[in-house]
């Protein structure tokens, strides 16, 4: 006999995973959902290549990602990546087509990138990015907005504890200025950003060391981006630590209208927090910064961040585009959600099994699958007549919550068994009234 | 003055192209009603990564597939390519992951796909492809399960006229059996496959050149894929020409399995059609085949296609996994509808704009947005407090159903003035009753 060929090991490149169905049914119904709330605020989406000339990427975003970004010559010679994140390709996009399209423009993009990262627990090389982002305006409205459709997400998704925390970046500048260190806000708000991970006395370090900042400035920057309370109350506070900076007061300004209009637009006090200590890291936010914590898990970190810039395409157009956006981590929320126990384990998609066992029966059994389907019920048909406690096992690790059983005696007398597979308990009911028992079930 | 910093042209590579709203809105709502319709059978979703190893894809497909892959080293100095299809990437995750998630297994997958072609008009380089697979059963029933598939998505997708041609390898391979010429199946099949394109005389040419056909078999052999008429009769003249093929006789039984159940389950006869001439060139289906043509537009192509394979995954697991499948070529579909004028030209994704001109009334604005959305209306703010013409003629331009506009006089008398675009016409409507008011308008 001759050897059977060899076969390929069959594996996925390291750091990346395959998303099984356990996984991909919520992480689908995420997507609608998110998609649901992006468009109920008359965002519309679009897409972008996943690969773009290297020129458009390379040395856009930070040192790091110029590391990670999957890079290659392609068959036509030309240097090519793929899109490690999406706002890049977006400001790309928007310097090729806001002529056409028109501002203010407010698009979101739901889409992979790929980093290749080294891979940890729970970091994967490629990831699912979903941002929205409205240009063209610089109206604060667009800066409420985009907390109410934060606001509205979290909600959409299940989530009813999370608070969303606010700052804006004049306020953090406006004191630097004051204090004659405007120059040094990069290695400061970096330093800043890293409060939660390494504490107030490392970060004091980095402050006096890569900002050279006075080691009473460094504490005195982190007593303001420490005031808490009411939100009229630190306004009023941090308004007095301004000083004569006109940038810092308008930032105190911006911060009040957000925080009121949001209020009146139905956000609750309890899920919006004015948190002077987050800063983004990134350098190109200008105004409001966001940032959100699942109450139940903050140690996942935020779920939903962005900001507001001054200019979002100036690499490639003359044109200026100021803008405000986030991004939702939806690997992040599925990662909370599964630790969460918020995950149903049932990994079908149908709520009725339909077993297969009177052989000759096959049209009959379709026809009923398919009128029960124009009913609006989603309906599995098991595909082989095999024992019907193979098949019930079926439905059983599936999680299916109904079988529907009919066998040849059901079907000469036009009736049929649906059983409710998590209590067992079954009733005979009459194949005409059968979606609305089924109805009444899930 | 300093020179500006040159800007870096923007563009996308030659055969990629973005996604502007126009499509991206009616490609999402073609991929939610697929979805909706995979579910409704119980089809689960599934992804897999954009990158794998080149040993899993390489040599996989075709030489041209080969060709077209799109493959690098990456930092690890590994060997990868960007997939090419839906179908090897099923094929080792199956091999992978089939033993925890049981037989049968229904899964869909819908993403993009990469393949350098030579760039034509409506051909790109990245597109997105819509597979659904039912792996692990012989069953016919599975085959029926397909065609009912693929009928109730077009419906969904909003087609009326439209066919599925179906035809079954084994009759094709009993007749070349009973021929003599089983062993040039492959030559004879890719002949055949270009029935439509070449026309009846070039096939011939070409199974005498490359199957090595007489001119009389060739000819007998184009006679029985032309054989055409109500499908009894259709299937009772090709079970003559079978003759003593015993693989063939299957063929022509198993079409017969296939055309009752779909009738029983209520496809009308003249959605489906008996084509013994569609081969769908790929080597590897063994049982029924589909495709699908729109009555409009035919010349296009078929919109769905697939088959039944003895195999899916033996090149990376003993494990045999029989299965049925199609894919949905959703960008294929896209152009047509565009080209039959089934696309809005609208690109809002809301129904109403809400003009901004009290300034200081934003919370106002926004609490009355967020009332309507909480009642299931889409709405979208206009940012800036410009005048009203402006307003509304964004309103115009992205094709707004209606506008609400409500101003200091208005907000007094707790009415608004809602406006509906295309005709001009304009009723008062008290704040209370306006979700009621709106939804008769839409």
């Amino acid at each position: 006999m001759a050897d059977a060929p060899q076969k390929i090991q069959p594996r996925t490149l390291k750091g990346f995973r395959d998303i099984l169905p356990e996984l991909a049914i919520p992480r689908e119904r995420l997507v609608v959902q998110a998609c649901e709330v992006y468009r109920s605020f008359g965002f519309v989406p679009i897409d972008t290549p996943a690969l773009e000339y290297l020129e458009i990427l390379a040395g856009k975003g930070s040192d790091e990602t110029d590391k990670q970004m999957y890079r290659f010559q392609d068959g036509g010679g030309r240097d090519v990546g793929m899109r490690f994140d999406l706002t890049i390709p977006f400001a790309r996009f928007c310097a090729q087509h806001i002529g056409e399209l028109g501002t203010p423009f407010k698009r979101y993009h739901i889409a992979h990138i790929w980093r290749a990262e080294k891979p940890q627990r729970g970091r994967y090389r490629e990831f699912m990015q979903c941002d929205f982002d409205t240009i063209g305006t610089e109206s604060l409205s667009s800066d409420v907005e985009t907390l109410l459709v934060i606001h509205d997400l979290l909600l959409r998704l299940g989530f009813e504890g999370f608070r969303v925390r606010i700052n804006n970046r004049k306020v953090l500048s406006g004191y630097l200025e004051e204090k004659g260190l405007r120059d040094r806000s990069v290695p400061v708000l970096r330093a800043l950003d890293k409060l939660d991970k390494i504490g107030e006395e490392k970060v004091i370090a980095e402050l006096e060391r890569e900002a050279g900042m006075q080691t009473g400035d460094a504490q005195d920057f982190l007593r303001l981006t420490s005031v808490s309370g009411a939100p009229e109350e630190v306004l009023g506070e941090v308004a007095n630590l301004m000083g004569d900076s006109a940038l810092g007061q308008r930032g105190v300004e911006e911060l009040r209208t957000v925080l009121t209009a949001a209020r009146d637009a139905g956000v609750p006090d309890s899920r919006v927090a004015l948190d002077l200590s987050i800063a983004r890291g990134l350098d190109y936010y200008t105004g409001t910064i966001y940032e959100t914590l699942l109450d139940d898990l903050p140690s996942i970190g935020s779920v939903c961040s962005g900001g507001r810039y001054d200019n979002l395409a100036e690499l490639y157009t003359k044109q200026r585009l100021p803008g405000v956006g986030a991004s939702l981590g939806l690997d992040r929320l599925l990662a909370a959600m599964e630790e969460l126990k918020l995950l149903e384990a049932r990994t079908s998609t149908a709520s009725v099994l339909v077993p297969f066992f009177e052989s000759e029966r096959l049209g009959d059994y379709l026809a009923v699958c398919a009128r029960l389907r124009r009913e609006g019920i989603d309906v599995e048909f098991y595909p082989e007549p095999k024992k019907l406690g193979a098949q019930l096992k079926y439905a059983d690790r599936r999680g299916f919550p109904l079988a529907l059983i009919i066998g040849n005696d059901e079907w000469e007398q036009g009736q049929c068994q649906l059983k409710v597979l998590e209590s067992g308990e079954t009733v005979s009911v009459s194949l005409e009234g059968l979606a609305s028992a089924i109805r009444d079930r899930l």
